[in-house]
């Protein structure tokens, strides 16, 4: 039943709902659902309920409280929302927790991976597109990048600068540079050096920033193929990309895996939380 | 005529007089000012006529293009602005210059500048207030700014994470702290080290946040006592704060100089430009 109406209603049409439940009972439906339900499932309704800014915000506390790993989803909702949706996820976390986000990420984290994490959430970054790129701008910072990196120096002020300050649209032109010049991409040479916790971060963003379809992909794959499955993943990822990029998602999932996302999904899962992913993919059109 | 039309308009009411103008003439009225008016009288008019969040965008464009000493300004709309108005200043920047405020200073700086320059710009503070301060956070934090401070460690990292992160009432806490335990305030322990260019934007930026209107008064006591008058900084001063805290920093001056700022502005300009500052320091009630 939760499944039948939440599953099918659109953010606005979810906000409404909850805004009439309220009205009608004086309660915060999620508040009920939370006692109804419980795991995976629970996790799974509560995120698709939760309007997209509150649900960034709730995400993004989660993983300023778990630092090292976990850090990879603050990156994800700074790389891959647009500029004004990331602006307004961090108004919502005002809201909900008296704090900003950047205050809480430069205070729990250190080293490199603070030197790198902290302008990545800070930034407002332009939300350029392809016409307003500077061609001479992305020739000479691909330069910049190409000369770092094959000097290892994976935390030089420029490398990071460029990579948390330019546009997307900026940063797509000066990685093609980089490509077309130096014979292979940015996180080819980074390769090597993969092991590193510091790298791995870098890649993350990079590919979080420039090839964000590809970088879900990756995160599902991991989830489903992980013994036991990582639900905390797969819920996230399939709760916050449904209503943005979730078909471009199926695509890449079926050309690197063979297999069709909802297939490897439903033979992952089991009961309510399969039937809720599931409908959420837009498998299960009742 | 331009004077007492105006100068005795609010924001927005200066905002539908652009409209209409536009509407009535089909030009923009702030070009036709332009080819009317000139020098510092036309400064005047013009950053007075912009709305408060484009005027901080293009005040931020001549700083970002002018380094060093004036990169002050830049501080001064960082720290001195409520955070939302700060980041509509930022969607007025993106939208009038193509690039973010946070590309622009991140590549026309260099060095400990940057370092404490960039996150001031970057970070969305949160607009917390008294009943929000987190005393025991207070505590740590003002002997974390004290062991920097006497160990001479100013372009430390997290020196510069308290001071760029913190919304200004923790900030305002921690300073107290700092004062109550340590003898004499941060600017104080700073004083002595006061020719590097790097202290000199840390005790601006200091000042700027704790208090704005000391900070103001000392940059108008300047620009007057001048030789010659510094009217780039008085103007810029007289049409920010008019709609603001123009009270405040009026006592401030009395009580700093002896002499109210009316009449020293009075005894230091002419004409047209001295008319319309004293306009709008509500002098003039036509």
């Amino acid at each position: 039943m939760i499944i039948s109406i939440l599953a099918h209603r659109n953010a606005t049409q979810r906000s409404f709902i909850r805004a009439v439940y309220a009205a009608n009972y004086n309660k915060d439906l999620l508040n009920e659902l939370d006692k109804e339900l419980s795991g995976d499932f629970e996790r799974a309704v509560m995120l698709w309920t939760l309007e997209p800014t509150e649900r960034d915000a709730y995400l993004a506390k989660e993983s300023t409280k778990i630092f090292t790993k976990n850090n990879w989803v603050l990156v994800e909702i700074a790389c891959t929302r647009p500029s004004l949706e990331f602006f307004k996820a961090k108004q919502a976390y005002q809201a909900r927790y008296k704090t900003s986000l950047e205050e809480d990420v430069a205070y729990h984290t250190s080293g490199d991976i603070r030197k790198l994490l902290v302008p990545l959430v800070s930034t407002f970054r332009y939300d350029g597109n392809a016409d307003e790129v500077n061609v001479k701008l992305a020739r000479s910072e691909a330069k910049i990048l190409h000369k770092k990196i094959t000097d290892k120096a994976y935390t030089d002020e420029d490398l990071i600068r460029i990579l948390t300050t330019r546009s997307k649209a900026q940063i797509g032109a000066t990685l093609n540079h980089f490509k077309d010049n130096f014979g292979s991409s940015i996180n080819k040479y980074l390769k090597e050096d993969s092991e590193d916790e510091y790298v791995q971060l870098l890649k993350t963003a990079i590919k979080c920033l420039t090839y964000p379809e590809k970088y879900f992909e990756k995160v599902l794959r991991r989830a489903i193929n992980k013994v036991g499955t990582d639900e905390w993943a797969l819920t996230r990822v399939v709760t916050t990309r449904a209503e943005v990029d979730m078909e471009r998602i199926k695509e890449e999932y079926l050309r690197r895996n063979s297999v069709p996302l909802d297939r490897a999904i439903a033979n992952d899962t089991s009961g309510d939380y399969k039937d809720m992913l599931l409908a959420l993919l837009g498998h299960d059109h009742a």
